[in-house]
């Protein structure tokens, strides 16, 4: 009787702050049996983007491998690239313990929660409009352009955010990452979880 | 659109902590939205004890009425007195966005299970069964065989730990309370009570 993750599901529009409340989480609980899946993807690395730690880089060929051998939960093309999650990894790291959280958009949740009825999902919106175009904008690496095109797709991003088990209202962000390990944390109580990792004491008690 | 509470259906052998957890977590969310619903019995008040605090204390033909009229949850008689949990102090609670904890064991858990499917059930349990024969003794009250009566009814009631959703290994007290406090807290980021809570800011950012 082993302890098994909990796949976490967490999407979110672009600049609702999802990346950095996952780092922040991820910080605050440093080994603590919580890691984020790497996914696999056909476009080009970015400047500063490292092989096997924000993606693995993979060619085309590869990756349609990959989707003949059923190797993934879900897969997307996004502008001629594809995007898939690999069910190896994600698998191996669960039935070690780990919580995995994985970073896809609503397309991607709804194959994995299929795959996954176990799963979590959880949804990160901002406070308003405002401060989602105000975001968007202090990245300063968009046009105007880009940031009414990443509006429009925010908007229909976040139309699905009631397909989600939790939702996290990132206007305070302490209090957002807050909420965020309260969520983990309270999931880590579920019975089965603590049977598995009291097992022994609960032998005992239980005789 | 207006948020609903949660109902807690919290057990635990006798020794294992259940009420000076509640009573700690209840000092540490003073104010927020959280209360411990107050049974009806029928059995005479013990000294300290105070009417509609501790219990509502009612006589026989009161309690018998309030089951003819399907007033209770669940009831059940114990020693020829009668405990019950009224319905009705429960539901407005819950209508008013207030958490409430049941206490109560797998038997009457059972009942409001049933009745209740939205509830959660949380049960606590002992390190081991030298700590709970320990607490029994220290709190000096109990002969030996009553002690010994006490231990074989919580192997009874321990041995339905498995049919509550969250389960709870009150070792250290501190960390016992803290991961009680995580169930609520997490469980209040539900997608359904964050959309009634935050549904104005919703409206607005989803338009």
């Amino acid at each position: 009787m082993s302890v098994t993750g909990t796949l976490y599901i967490v999407s979110a529009p672009s600049g609702a702050g999802k990346s950095s409340l996952i780092k922040a989480l991820l910080e605050q609980t440093q080994g603590n049996a919580l890691q984020v899946s790497v996914s696999h993807t056909t476009r080009d690395p970015r400047p500063g983007e490292v092989n096997g730690q924000h993606y693995h880089f993979v060619g085309k060929a590869e990756f349609q491998q990959m989707i003949a051998q059923d190797d993934f939960f879900e897969w997307a093309e996004v502008f001629g690239n594809f995007y898939g999650t690999s069910k190896k990894a994600i698998e191996a790291s669960l039935a070690q313990g780990i919580d995995v959280f994985l970073d896809i958009d609503w397309q991607g949740a709804r194959q994995v929660k299929q795959l996954m009825p176990a799963s979590k999902g959880i949804f990160i919106l901002p406070p308003s409009r405002e401060a989602l175009e105000q975001r968007l904008q202090n990245r300063g690496q968009d046009s105007d352009d880009v940031i009414a095109k990443r509006m429009a797709e925010a908007q229909s991003e976040m139309s699905h955010y009631n397909e989600y088990d939790f939702l996290i209202i990132n206007d305070d962000f302490e209090q957002a990452v807050a909420e965020f390990g309260a969520i983990i944390q309270g999931q880590r109580l579920n019975t089965e979880r603590q049977s598995a990792l009291h097992h022994v004491s609960l032998a005992q008690l239980l005789a």
